[in-house]
């Protein structure tokens, strides 16, 4: 259904209980927060589903938003979540009864639900839930705020190249609601914790490059976390750092997992396929970015990743 | 004079000149570009001043628009400089002859000009030469790529406090006119050079901590600029760097310098004054960020200025 649709879907029902995605990023919350916000303006009863798995970063913006133990509702809406598998442990209970509407942006959308408001076209789910809102009623800054921290961080603060003009459109109507999009952007763009900064700091005296610098390996293991101090709350997006190096057209991030094996992130710029370099390795994801697994030490990974990029580079 | 009125004066006139500030910033640099794109396609004449001193990351947007030598305009017009001070060792030249407009966004211009037309509200000098260009015509490619380097490198890529919900508008428009942002973003706001890098590892390793982590210095020696093999062009808005870790509220930056003594960058998010820090040493700036000179050692700079912070805190 279109966006007008989903807006008159929404004002005719009741007893909202809203559902995130397994390991929740800024637009998934922030889409909850912010329809939730909504869906109250309204006068209707609206709560989001509990354990959401949310990290100090994004918790604050849940604040008086989880139902209450027991709480039944009559309509049961997901926003941001594309399939089946990307449900959190309370919100396949859920599934299983019935999603009344979903709100998407993936292209990959499962169509799980009764009925579905997708739109491919966005960069964030919080654009669209933007588009419903505004059909609802004025965005008030308790609507405002959350929906700039999802459309803010799913385009990398308006780096990355889903970002279009209607995002910049979007985050100006966004101010005008009277936001500090100052302190938003300073909590999620420009603040690092100190493990963070160590990892980093780490993984940069330790990181190996071939090819002239245009391939970097950044082995992670569990000495480096120990050392850093850093738990999995300090890695988030770990994977992006070696790709900002000048040069560096693919990446590879390394970590050692506690139960033995590696887990591999390959990024690349550049015209290498991501997906083929970690098909050889049983693993898969976009041309872009994908990842694989594998059994073995650190040192293992690394030279079987490397075999892999030089296979696909056509050298072997 | 307003925007249409400097428009309005830019169609009378003809062969241009267009003057940048010392030590050129994206905003000066942009502006020029995006002016002299505008004014050639009016079928008027029109060149940058040269010798600008733009680093390598800024050249790319003055290809072909540099004056050639003996050029003699009618027309002479500054963009983004606020002060007499400001001007390259060329276009002091040209501000003893007088310069016929400057277009500025800084509360503190001078008015050296014979006309000005000064928007103070706006984040960045592209946005009001923006204005500007449409009143003059269509935006091409040619300006809209210059301009929003401009608009986003004066706004932390739309993160600093002078950002506006018109400062969004205008990112829209730019993106409407058909550049890619995503490679200048790409290019601004994510890409490190390999000294760079490892300047910020050794600031990591060396830097002190201070009041649990409220306040950060980090020493910066020749010596560790050897080490990572950095130059003037990997250090822009290093001052900055400490400001990014979680709980720091007051950083010092200290460079060594090759002639003797120091020089201190403090930068500020709490309530304690830059200024008022600095002005103890000698030295001035804004309330959030300030700086001064210091003769002696890293060492008893660090002592100086962490003294002058206990006393601005009223612990002495």
């Amino acid at each position: 259904m279109t966006y007008q649709e989903a807006a008159a879907f929404l004002r005719r029902r009741d007893r909202y209980l809203i559902l995130t995605h397994k390991r929740p990023d800024g637009d998934t919350v922030g889409c909850a927060a912010a329809l939730c916000a909504g869906l109250r303006a309204l006068g209707k009863e609206a709560h989001i589903c509990p354990e959401t798995g949310a990290t100090h970063l994004f918790t604050p913006y849940l604040e008086g938003y989880l139902a209450p133990e027991g709480y039944v509702p009559d309509t049961v809406v997901s926003v941001d979540i594309a399939a089946r598998g990307l449900f959190t442990q309370e919100g396949e209970k859920w599934l299983e009864r019935g999603v009344d509407l979903a709100i998407d942006h993936h292209p990959s959308q499962e169509f799980f639900a009764k009925e579905t408001c997708l739109d491919a076209g966005r960069g964030a789910c919080g654009e669209l839930v933007y588009d419903i809102l505004k059909e609802l009623g004025e965005i008030t800054p308790a609507m405002a705020a959350p929906l700039y921290v999802a459309v803010s961080t799913d385009t990398g603060c308006f780096q990355y190249s889903n970002t279009t003009a209607g995002t910049h459109r979007i985050a100006a109507a966004l101010m005008e609601a009277g936001i500090d999009t100052f302190a938003l952007n300073k909590r999620h763009f420009r603040t690092k914790t100190w493990p963070r900064l160590q990892v980093e700091r780490l993984i940069v005296e330790r990181m190996h490059r071939y090819e002239g610098g245009k391939v970097a390996v950044a082995p992670i293991s569990l000495e480096l976390m120990a050392e850093a101090g850093a738990t999995e709350e300090d890695m988030e997006d770990i994977a992006a750092f070696l790709g900002q190096i000048e040069g560096v057209e693919t990446s590879v991030t390394i970590r050692e997992k506690a139960e033995g094996g590696c887990k591999l992130s390959v990024r690349t710029s550049g015209s290498l396929s991501a997906t083929q370099v970690c098909a050889l390795l049983g693993g898969g994801g976009h041309a872009a970015a994908a990842g694989c697994s594998i059994r073995g030490s650190l040192e293992q990974a690394e030279e079987a990743i490397l075999s892999a990029i030089r296979q696909v580079e056509g050298r072997q």
